[in-house]
């Protein structure tokens, strides 16, 4: 499998994003581009160096357009990253935050504390991302305790409308909403 | 990113797997063979068709020696069965197995419902992981509810001894126990 960023997307400017609003009015500047492209679902998210505002990594939603469920936005931020530095361990002595267009999933929430990063910027909630029909998974209740726990702060919505603006655009377009369990007996 | 297997295992025969038993018993062979070849940490994964028992997907963890965190067996393997198939929707027409060789961890127990698969077997179980020095992860308390309720079957404890003498193998080697946070401040 390999995690190719749309052309789009490799041609974007990666200018310092200066503060978390500016930051996260691109991450969902990309959420539009990933929709009006049809290279996947209405997610996206960047990995930034706090000390310069310099974007890391970069990801959008490709579970559709590279056939493969795991390629959310943050996973896919993350990969991309970890090439860009060369190390799984992408905190270490970097202070690093990462955005994220809408709340992470189970797996995403899961996947963000293996990578040292301890900042994470969120705009639209999880209740926002279930109300256009996705599924967000089985996540903890009480998974900002456990993220406080390992020393990751987490900071919520960030324009939010914006983000729930950019979920909808995709359902009315006839965007796929493409949860595996879906396409058989499922009761959520 | 390009998520390739190591050598030794895209040369391993993919022979059928008749029972539950003896896939465990080959994906803990996986496990050590990881091991040995320094390739990664002490985990293994493969998805299997239950009709026929063929290997439809396999993975090893590779966080090491591919340089990125989230690169866990079971991660690897609905990679590798996604590249195989074609296909973000693993499930689908097929019933499938995923084979862990321990317990998905909070990002991997998120993965999982993604793809469609509709029954996993468990080696090791979360305390054992925990035991040899490897955070698990947020996982929600509830997470055996949440699958039933997706319609994912789980079976526990096959072949855990063999899963947990993998495990105390790795660390036995000095290997490198490599969760993100550990590297800072960190309760667990």
């Amino acid at each position: 499998m390999n995690i190719v960023l749309p052309q789009w997307l490799r041609d974007e400017p990666l200018l310092p994003l200066v503060d978390d609003a500016a930051a996260m009015k691109w991450t969902n500047d990309l959420v539009h581009k990933n929709i009006e492209h049809g290279t996947g679902g209405p997610f996206a998210s960047c990995i930034v160096d706090q000390s310069d505002g310099s974007i890391l990594g970069v990801g959008v939603n490709l579970v559709t357009s590279l056939n493969c469920s795991i390629l959310h936005a943050e996973i896919v931020a993350i990969t991309n990253a970890s090439d860009n530095l060369g190390t799984w361990l992408l905190g270490g002595t970097r202070s690093l935050t990462l955005y994220a267009s809408a709340e992470p999933c189970a797996m995403c929430m899961g996947a963000i504390p293996w990578t040292g990063i301890r900042r994470v910027v969120i705009g639209a909630r999880d209740e926002d991302i279930r109300a256009v029909g996705f599924d967000e998974g089985v996540k903890a209740t009480s998974w900002l305790e456990g993220y406080a726990e390992r020393g990751i702060d987490v900071v919520q919505d960030v324009c939010r409308a914006d983000a729930i603006a950019a979920l909808q655009a995709y359902i009315d377009r006839g965007g796929e909403v493409y949860n595996g369990h879906r396409h058989h007996d499922n009761k959520s």
